[in-house]
C-alpha cells in the first residue's frame, strides 16, 4: 500500500485540485491523506466556505482522509504553514510520499535549492546580506544569493523560485529536510491558470481557473446579490461535488475578509495595546503601525493595505490581523521545536479528523498503529487525549471555528452550530 | 437666575421633549442644563442616533447646556441611572430645580413614596418580604408593601408607581434625598402617548408619539431599505431640528440592538468566562445563564429574550449584555459612595460638555465657580483634569463612543471619527 500526502486549502475545491488527486493516483498512490487548513487560510483571511464542507468536497473527489491543519500553522507564513503540514504527515507514520503542484515540475533542482536554504552556507549568507543592502526585496535578494551560491544564472533561478506553488514546494522540501523525514517528495506540474490568475470564468479555453478567481467571482456575486452565483463557477468545479454545493448552500453566502471588519475594528478600539504586541505573527514594528493607524480603519482589506510597508508585505499584515481576531498568542519554543533557517517551530501535537471515505477506514487503524501523535476523532472527548499546550492549541482551533461559524450563522440568519457537536464526515 | 436640570436620553429628540423644555421655561427656568445618556441607553442598547447629533437636537430646541452621563450610569438600572444624573446636576452647584415628566403629575405623593423607599421602615420591609414570598414580581410586591406601610389603597399606588416616567420620577426623588440635595423637584404631567406607546405614526390625533415608536419606525424602514425614512417621522420631531436631521443623515442609518449581534456573539465565544462574571451589572446567576445559552445565540434581542427569567427581566439582561460589549467591569464602592435602598453607588467624578448655546456661555463660568467636579470641555486634554478611577471611567466613555462610531462608520461605509478629536457643539 502506497500512501500519499497532499497539503491543501481547497478554498474552494476545483478541477485543478481534482487533477492533483488524479495525478497522485497515477503516481501509484493507493491512499491519499490530505492535511487541510480549517476555516482560516494562509492568505490571512477566512476561507470562502467552511472547513467541513471543503473537507467533504475533497472526500467526494477522491481523498481518503482529511485532517485539519491547526490554526496557528494555517494562518502563518508559508514556511510555518509548510512545516506544520509536513510535520503532521510525517508524525502519522504511514505517509510514503508528499505530492504537490509546482510551476517548475523539476523536483531535483527545487530540492537542491531547498538544501541550500536549509544549510545557509556562508557564501549564501553574505550574498543575501549584500543583495538586501542594495535595497532589493527579500524574495529578489534571496534569488540573487542562491544564484550566486549555486553558480546558476539568475533568470533560471527566478523561474524556479517564483510562483506561489514553487515557493510552497521549496518550503515543503525544507520541512522534509528539517524533520529528517522518510517521506519522498513528488511534484506535479501545474497546468492552467496560475494561483493569482485573472482568467474570466467565461473563458472556455482555461480548463482550470484558480481558487482565487472562483472566490472573487463568488464574493462579487454575493455583493451584487441575487445573481445565480453557483452557476457561473460550477463549470470549474468537479461534477461530483455539484450536489454537495447545492445542498449545503455553501456558495450562496461566501465568507470574505470584509466579514471580519466589524470585529477587527471593535478589537482595535477595545483590546489593551499589549494584547496586540502579544499576538502571534506580529513584530513590534507591525504592532506599532497597527496601533498608530487604528483610527483610519474602514475595512479589513483597506486597513491591511494601508498598514503594509516595503518590508512588511500585505499578506503578512493580513495574517497578523487575523491572529488578532482569532486571539492567537505568541508562545516560547518548546523542547520538541525544530529549527528551519532563522526560525524555530514547535511541532503540531495532534491531528484532527475532519472526514474519511468509509471504504478507506482501514487507514485510521494503520495510523493508530504507527502515529506518534493522537488522531482526534471526537472533538468533545478531547480532554482524554490532550493536555497542556496541545490541549490549548486544539481549543484555539475550536474557538476559531466558532468565530467563523458565528459570522456564517449571522450572515445566513440561521442557528449557530457548536463546533464540539460537529460529527466527522463519512463519505 | 433660575437654573433647571433635565435628565434625558433624547433617543431621538421629539415634540414631547420640546414640550418638557417649554414647560420648564414656563416654570421660570432661565437656563436649562441637560444630563443626557451618551451613545448607549438605559434600555441596554445603542442609541438610535449618536450622542453628538442628539445633543445638538436638544440645543437647537432650547437647552442651554448638554452634559454626557458617564456610560456606567447610562447603561445601568433606573436607580443607578437616576442617581448618576442627579448627582451630576447636584455637583455642578448651580442647579435650582430638577424638571421631569411623570404620568401622575403629583409631586407630593411621589415624594412621600420616595421617602418611604429611602427609609425602608420595618413595616415596609416585612410587607415586601411577605409579598415576594407570595410569588409576586418585585414591582408588584413593592407596590403592595408601600400601600400597606402608607395605608393607601393599592389601586391608587399602582397608578403612582407604574408608568416608566413615574418609576424614574421616584428614582430621581430618592437620589435627591440620598444626596441631601438642595435641588427642588418639579414634575410636568406627561401628555400624549406613553413611553411604550404603540400609536401608528400616521395617526394625526396623537400629538406626541413616544421615542420608542419613532425608533421602531426608523429601524423598520432601514430594514425595508429605500423608503423615505425621514419623512414618515419628521412630523413628530420639532421643525427646528429638521435641517439638522437632513444634514447629518442621522435618521438614514439608525443604530439598533442587532448592530451589536456579531460583536456580542464573537465575545461570547472568545472572552474568558471570568470576564463575563466580572462585567458590570451582571449577577452570578445571569452570568451562568449567558454562558450556558451562548451556543443558542442568533441575535442580540432574541438572546436577551431567551436568557431572561421571571427574576431577571429582559431589560436587565440587555444591560448586562451591553456591559459585556462595552467591556465595563464591576468595581468596589469608593469612599465617596452613597447608599440608596440596598445599593451603594460611587458618585460621577466629572461632567463632559457635549455642547452649549453660545448665548448661554456664562453658565460655563458659573459652573466653574461652583462645581465640585471638573467640567470637561476638551476630551483630548483629559489627563490634565482626571486621574485614577475618574480617568478610567472617562476612558470608558471614550471607548464606548468609539465602539458606537465603529459600528456607525461600518454601516455608513465612511471614515471613522476618533472621539478624542470631536469638538464641543456650539449652537
Amino acid at each position: 500500500m502506497k500512501t500519499a500526502g497532499i497539503i491543501a486549502e481547497f478554498n474552494p475545491f476545483h478541477k485543478g485540485h481534482l487533477y492533483l488527486i488524479e495525478k497522485a493516483r497515477e503516481k501509484g498512490a493507493d491512499r491519499i491523506i490530505v492535511v487541510m487548513s480549517g476555516d482560516f487560510v494562509q492568505r490571512g483571511e477566512p476561507a470562502v466556505c467552511d472547513m467541513h464542507v471543503r473537507a467533504e468536497m475533497a472526500l467526494r473527489s477522491g481523498a481518503d482522509l482529511v485532517l485539519e491543519l491547526p490554526v496557528r500553522f494555517a494562518a502563518a507564513s508559508a514556511e510555518k504553514f509548510a512545516f506544520g503540514s509536513v510535520s503532521i504527515l510525517d508524525s502519522l507514520g504511514v505517509t510514503d510520499s508528499l505530492i504537490f503542484g509546482s510551476e517548475s515540475g523539476n523536483i531535483d533542482k527545487l530540492d537542491e535549492i531547498a538544501d541550500l536554504l536549509c544549510r545557509e552556507p556562508d557564501e549564501y549568507r553574505s550574498a543575501l546580506k549584500n543583495a538586501l543592502s542594495q535595497g532589493l526585496s527579500f524574495p529578489a535578494a534571496r534569488e540573487k544569493a542562491v544564484a550566486s551560491a549555486m553558480n546558476y544564472p539568475v533568470e533560471e533561478l527566478h523561474e524556479l523560485m517564483s510562483g506561489s506553488n514553487n515557493i510552497l514546494a521549496l518550503e515543503y522540501l525544507k520541512a522534509l529536510k528539517a524533520l529528517d523525514s522518510k517521506i519522498t517528495p513528488e511534484t506535479v506540474s501545474r497546468v492552467g491558470e496560475g494561483y493569482h490568475g485573472n482568467a474570466k470564468t467565461s473563458d472556455k479555453k482555461t480548463p482550470f481557473i484558480s481558487a482565487e478567481s472562483i472566490r472573487r467571482k463568488l464574493l462579487q456575486d454575493a455583493v451584487a446579490n441575487g445573481t445565480d452565483t453557483c452557476d457561473s463557477v460550477l463549470e470549474y468545479v468537479p461534477g461530483c461535488i455539484h450536489e454537495l454545493i447545492t445542498e449545503s448552500g455553501c456558495f450562496d453566502t461566501p465568507v470574505g475578509p470584509s466579514d471580519l471588519s466589524m470585529i477587527l475594528q471593535y478589537l482595535l478600539h477595545t483590546l489593551p495595546e499589549q494584547d496586540i504586541y502579544d499576538s502571534l505573527g506580529i513584530s513590534g514594528d507591525l504592532a506599532d503601525r497597527i496601533i498608530k493607524n487604528k483610527n483610519k480603519f474602514t475595512d479589513f482589506t483597506q486597513f491591511a493595505r494601508d498598514t503594509a510597508t516595503r518590508s512588511i508585505p500585505y499578506s503578512a499584515v493580513c495574517r497578523a490581523l487575523l491572529c488578532i481576531v482569532l486571539r492567537l498568542k505568541k508562545e516560547p519554543a518548546d523542547e520538541n521545536s525544530v529549527k528551519i533557517s532563522e526560525s524555530t517551530y514547535s511541532r503540531p501535537e495532534y491531528a484532527r479528523i475532519l472526514g474519511f471515505r468509509k471504504e478507506s477506514s482501514s487507514i485510521l487503524r494503520d495510523i493508530s498503529d504507527h502515529s506518534s501523535i493522537p488522531l482526534i476523532s471526537k472533538a468533545s472527548d478531547i480532554k482524554k487525549y490532550l493536555s497542556g499546550n496541545a490541549y490549548s492549541h486544539f481549543m484555539e482551533d475550536i474557538r476559531s471555528a466558532e468565530i467563523y461559524e458565528g459570522i456564517l450563522s449571522n450572515k445566513k440568519g440561521r442557528a449557530f452550530r457548536p463546533e464540539l457537536s460537529r460529527q466527522i464526515i463519512r463519505v
